[in-house]
């Protein structure tokens, strides 16, 4: 069986990649970076859906990017509650170098674990300012990747998917629906109450939005 | 004063980077990712480093790739004591990625800082083997990290050197005595004894080649 590594945060996007990869016929392998970010409620989601799907392989790296600062999800900046897709700017949710960081850690797993595949839940539709989401961005980091390893120097090559790239929240959503994944597990919340969604930052807002869209029943609990 | 980030591990091929950096007119910002790796006398190097040269800004980030495994440096594989320019496989030294996942947190680093400029020690001479550290793939990261960040969004184009690429281990030395690098404080060896080198590990090995060759002393601490 090919095997897969999936950047698994524990939200929406990444569950329904992890089902798409898993539907696709790939030995997953989870691999969720804890990088200090403010919803480590995220963290605790993973390991559910990790359970739920029976993966066999879940590494939980931790990287304080909190030393690096730079973003209101690893430091005192506020959150931002408004919707962002009005914007042109990109968001102070933007994580320095974040996908970079991640796609990067996912390599070397990838290497280690003799998988060619590797994929993430990168997306242009609801954070158009997010640099590192773009299809421009995802083919150059597969360039660099194929010339940054032994397994490619080996002739063994690389693949970055992005299969939500081009999707709406709604399209996102309904993938996954007919995939059965348990959106009741995932979490999207930037700023959490205990485990309840605040309802109101910007990932709350289009995660309500997508549902209301895909016209299904919204299972999060809000606080 | 335009700003550089310096990937410093406490090594004599990083140390020499970094006043090389400063010469040119840096003012400096040293990022020290402390990888797991057995020669963990690396990270007290870099402080001494930092000391000597007076750097305004030193981040230590500790990153766990034990837990990747796949390497010498990070897992139980005997650390080899041959010559290993005499084979043109990757050397068991390589570290899955990690020129990759360190140009990365350099990247976010240097995103957060307002620096253009990213230094590290890459050097195709003595390790051929190492896929990430040839020109091709310095380059291929430079494209992609251009298309990452949002400072590179708003147009302010990031630079990636690596000065010694091309350069023997003793024409590294030659230039960094030129620059007064305290070569004493610095440190190489895979397999340390407490804080002194083995001697006989393939870095000690190039690095007492690099003293001979640039007919110098060797200040070396051997065991």
């Amino acid at each position: 069986m090919k095997k897969a590594v999936i950047l698994l945060s524990g939200g929406l996007d990444s569950t329904t990649v992890l089902a798409m990869a898993r539907d696709a016929g790939f030995d997953i392998m989870a691999l969720t970076i804890f990088y200090g970010q403010r919803n480590h409620v995220e963290l605790q989601a993973s390991k559910r859906i990790v359970k739920f799907f029976d993966v066999a392989e879940h590494k939980i790296l931790e990287l304080d990017l909190r030393l690096m600062g730079g973003s209101a999800l690893t430091d005192d900046i506020a959150v931002p509650t408004h919707d962002l897709s009005l914007a042109n700017a990109v968001p102070s949710t933007y994580v320095p170098a974040r996908n970079t960081i991640m796609l990067s850690l996912a390599l070397g797993f990838a290497e280690v674990s003799d998988a060619d595949d590797i994929f993430f839940g990168a997306n242009i539709h609801d954070y158009s300012g997010y640099p590192d989401c773009r299809p421009n961005y995802i083919s150059a980091f597969e360039t660099m990747a194929n010339l940054a390893t032994k397994r490619a120097s080996e002739g063994r090559a690389v693949r970055i998917h992005a299969p939500l790239v081009n999707l709406s929240k709604a399209e996102i959503i309904k993938t996954g629906l007919a995939l059965q994944v348990p959106y009741e597990l995932t979490h999207s919340c930037y700023a959490p109450v205990e485990d309840l969604a605040c309802g109101t930052c910007s990932a709350c807002f289009y995660r309500k939005k997508g549902f209301e869209e895909a016209m299904t029943k919204d299972p999060t609990r809000y606080a």
